[in-house]
């Protein structure tokens, strides 16, 4: 089973050293693990972007899961591009994993983020827009693809310290997908 | 042609008028807008999140294309539910149409809202990942979708005074829609 691996991971320092971790993880459980950045593109060309978006396009087709970070960047939800990748699988009809290392509900981030504290009733933004509230850890349109085209995100019961390095809640997310991707038992009837 | 109406517009105070208004310029198209907000959910109920979930689930399986509000939501980049369900439009194959009513770049905004002058060389953010500065609108996975799986991403010259009110962009990308429906020109070969 091949495996894309989406998250913000590829924005990160260590962005390469993360993958590699992320694809000897895969290995172990018998497993491929595709990352982003095993495509070479020149970051020098004028299409770069367009040559990003054409490589992980084509990983995403031939894979056959998503294990997708989606712990919270720049704010109370996770990065676009990710999820705009679990969509995209989801869409193609592929298994869709994916996995946060804040285990926290997006309201409750809404209001660390800003400061205030939860009151009774709707939580309403600077914007007058409604803050959704179905204590679930992002928006229910991610949250609930999860468990229809794949299983239920996966997270830890504490923030681990190191929250982009942990691999803790990848690897449980990579069990995953090694016991879904064990050949069916044969029938006998 | 069936269009899914995405976006935070479901989060505003008048959301049930802004549907209103989406749908209506669609219909003065000839086309049929489908609101999420159209789907009745108790939203008292206990699985209210899911059922909202499957309702719009089964309005993008109905709707042959996607008009996606992406102006930013709550940070730099637009809102992930919306994200989400572009991506889910183009994994099926869907006509996939987009506007912001903010023009700026991603990095551009970044730099505003962290309250940092953008230097040369790589931006980086306070958490020491890279800020992808490709003079784009958002994440380079959803403009080059829309490029990829419709029309590149519609944006007015300068930001409305309303912006969440103000339908232009969505109107163009209406008219697109209305263009592409069209039935191709028979043929004479």
């Amino acid at each position: 089973m091949k495996i894309y691996l989406a998250g913000p991971d590829v924005f990160l320092p260590d962005a390469m050293e993360i993958g590699r971790r992320k694809a000897a993880l895969c290995a172990s459980y018998g497993l491929t693990g595709l990352y982003p950045l095993d495509n070479v593109v020149d970051l020098e060309a004028e299409d770069a972007s367009v040559r990003i978006f054409q490589g992980n396009e084509a990983m995403m087709r031939e894979a056959d899961a998503i294990i997708a970070n989606l712990t919270p960047f720049r704010g109370p939800s996770a990065d676009v591009g990710t999820v705009y990748e679990i969509g995209y699988m989801a869409g193609l009809g592929k298994l869709c994993l994916a996995y946060s290392n804040d285990p926290s509900s997006y309201a409750d981030r809404f209001a660390a983020l800003s400061a205030r504290p939860l009151t009774a009733g709707p939580i309403i933004d600077n914007q007058g827009m409604l803050v959704e509230d179905f204590g679930l850890g992002d928006n229910l349109m991610i949250i609930h693809a999860l468990e229809v085209h794949g299983r239920s995100l996966v997270t830890p019961r504490h923030p681990p310290t190191d929250l982009w390095g942990d691999l803790t809640a990848f690897e449980a997310c990579v069990r995953l997908a090694a016991d879904l991707a064990l050949p069916a038992p044969s029938r006998l009837s």
